[in-house]
């Protein structure tokens, strides 16, 4: 490691009894869930709307309280940076986002980001000053609700996409992601990936039942699933419902039933891993039942931890949509539009993570993430690892989405050892 | 029968020599499809929207110039009336609709209204005095796209429904049929029902594949499927793509799949007569691909001519949503929104048709209507048969629906000897 952790006023910091405030850390979540709150106690804060910018605004005034100095890059990614001893070192940084599903809860994303505000925070009352800078992140755009692809802001910082290509991406109304940062102000000076990061680390809460189901409060992320993101269309033939024999029919609706069904079984096949998603974007002609559907519109996300598993998961899809297009007398167009390899995270991070874990004495297990993070992205270009809690019944992008505060607590812990960890002082 | 037609100058008519003008009636029909064309050569013309305002007042100046009077009841549908000997006999009708489903074609319902006109022109031509009144009459809202149930136009004249009912549907933009058809200056002042009709007769497209398949030009219709409209609603848990283990989820799509599959094995099992359409009305959250189902909307058309064949129907769907609920641990709620029993036709009037068919030389079969028409609900008011010619490929609901020059002719010479038949003079 780089070196003992040191008070500001030199004496070294006794850093593993360092402890965030947990209820100040619940009441900012809270205070945030307060911004595009729905009626079912979830949140619609879509990416950069007035409501994102609400949040973000907040966000960047409890900073600016905390000490900190906000940049923003072209991606509209906002960096809170804490200063270190050593200004040349890279800052250890973490972070997640803001922005939610469509019908969203207060914590996914939101909690990776205030638990990084709550690391500072904690480390401001104790007065522990850090080798390196530190650095809260807010990343743009990660749920791909209302911009596709999801995680689009770390993904431009870490240089998987360029910076004219996400400034063009559209949402259902037609607006740009790039109009969209200007007109809430967040359209930054700084180049995305403009200044290099020396460690990272990401909160969240799982998304998944297994934290729960063990009984462990943290879940020490080793890597993530790797994800493919399909668009499907089914070209059947529309004709009346009553006088077309059963036989003579093109339905795409039953052409999509039974690729549906095909597409569950090659997920349980390659279980307990496996994941396969399939939302119906469209089905035409609308408004008459009864007409036979003339076309139906899939949108399909495919997940598997390990690479071979997960091109059999791609191998299998293109095969059933052949099949069923055969079967079902009906045209099948898959188009990939999106592909995030499985990730193995940085050892040494992770490291940090586990051993933060157990000196902390709270119950921990190594595992992979199902969902994509901005961390995937991170990855490619900064050691990184993730910490997981728990979330009640597995339950996320869904209002009800819930986690326990006692949990919150132990990922926040985590993180703070885990970044002292990384962020030593040189000397 | 009531007795010979006489021209208007007292000779017998040679009735059973007269022949429709072929190229009118096509070049009508053409005419009516310029307005509200779509490029793939269909009709996009909505109940009460102005294009279907436009098509009205097409057909409503046409009447006028081969002398009929139209009077409008307060569902707006049009009733062109052309004079008889005796006046107090019951009218001779025969009609359809001039509205088409979102993407339909030329010919259904259109046909059947300017097939009307022909023979009224024809009857013209040759200075025909019928016995009885005809009328030629375009009911409102038969397709049901845009304002459900179908039928309304002809459902509330036969007394099926109230006016108050008719007048309170609204599109899915919330405009109600009632101030539609007041926009659209078509809410006129007659009560439906108020003018009793003697013998109804409509000329239409199949359809379906039979006529054609059978290389036979008339289709002598003696009775319509049963009919029944349900929504269905299934409720999953929304829950993150990735994370959520597949024996984990409540899936809404997958459950989806698992009942249009079940239901489509239930129409197969009712062969070859019986019929279900679904059609996929909603999936929510929309615009997250990485979000898990946690509702589907779906609308069922189910249809059978036999009555215990499509109670059976009717059952097995119920069966069906209960074991897919189980099965998928979904909740799914059943809403039969609409039913419109298998109907048989008047056997004086199909007679008609048949003997007119016969007369005429034309190869025809006795068939059953696999659609619904506005004849299921006159035919409780007024004696009434159905007219069918094929349509190619049995397409229809379908921008590239199409039917022949000749087959036409056909049927609207059977419509014209029909009426005649009917509509003879009393002594």
């Amino acid at each position: 490691m780089m070196g003992a952790v040191r008070n500001r006023n030199g004496k070294p910091a006794m850093s593993q009894g360092l402890q965030i405030d947990a209820d100040r850390l619940w009441r900012s979540i809270m205070e945030m869930a307060r911004i595009a709150a729905t009626e079912k106690g979830g949140n619609r804060r879509l990416a950069l709307t007035d409501d994102d910018r609400e949040g973000r605004d907040l966000f960047v005034s409890w900073c600016g309280d905390a000490g900190m100095t906000c940049t923003v890059d072209k991606m509209g990614n906002i960096f809170a940076r804490r200063p270190g001893r050593d200004p040349d070192a890279g800052p250890v940084s973490t972070g997640s986002h803001l922005d939610t599903q469509p019908t969203g809860g207060k914590f996914d994303g939101v909690y990776g980001v205030l638990a990084g505000l709550e690391v500072v925070r904690t480390l401001n009352d104790a007065g522990v000053e850090t080798g390196a800078p530190l650095e809260v992140i807010c990343w743009t755009n990660e749920e791909g609700a209302r911009f596709s692809p999801a995680m689009i802001g770390s993904a431009v910082f870490a240089g998987a996409f360029g910076l004219d290509y996400a400034h063009g991406r559209t949402d259902a109304e037609g607006k740009t992601l790039g109009g969209e940062l200007a007109r809430i102000g967040y359209l930054g000076p700084e180049e995305p990936g403009g200044h290099a990061l020396g460690h990272h680390f990401e909160a969240h809460i799982e998304q998944g039942p297994i934290l729960e189901a063990e009984g462990k409060p943290v879940g020490v992320v080793t890597g993530v699933q790797g994800v493919r993101w399909y668009d499907i269309g089914i070209r059947g033939m529309e004709a009346h419902a009553g006088p077309t024999p059963m036989e003579a029919r093109k339905d795409a609706v039953v052409a999509a039933a039974e690729l549906i069904r095909r597409l569950d079984d090659n997920a349980l096949d390659e279980g307990p891993h496996g994941r396969t998603t399939v939302k119906i974007a469209r089905c035409a002609p609308e408004g008459s039942r009864n007409t036979i559907a003339g076309e139906v519109a899939l949108t399909v996300d495919i997940r598997h931890p390990d690479r071979d598993a997960f091109d059999r998961l791609d191998a299998g899809l293109r095969r059933a949509a052949a099949e069923t297009a055969e079967l079902r007398k009906v045209g099948i167009g898959v188009d990939e539009i999106w592909v995030s390899p499985p990730v193995v995270f940085d050892a040494g991070c992770v490291d940090a993570v586990r051993r933060a874990a157990a000196l902390l004495g709270y119950g921990h297990m190594d595992m992979v993430s199902g969902a994509g993070h901005d961390s995937v992205y991170v990855s490619r270009v900064a050691p990184t690892a993730m910490i997981f809690v728990p979330c009640e019944g597995g339950v996320s992008h869904n209002e009800i989405e819930n986690a326990a505060r006692d949990d919150l607590e132990a990922g926040c812990n985590v993180l703070l050892h885990a970044m002292l960890d990384r962020a030593g002082a040189p000397g």
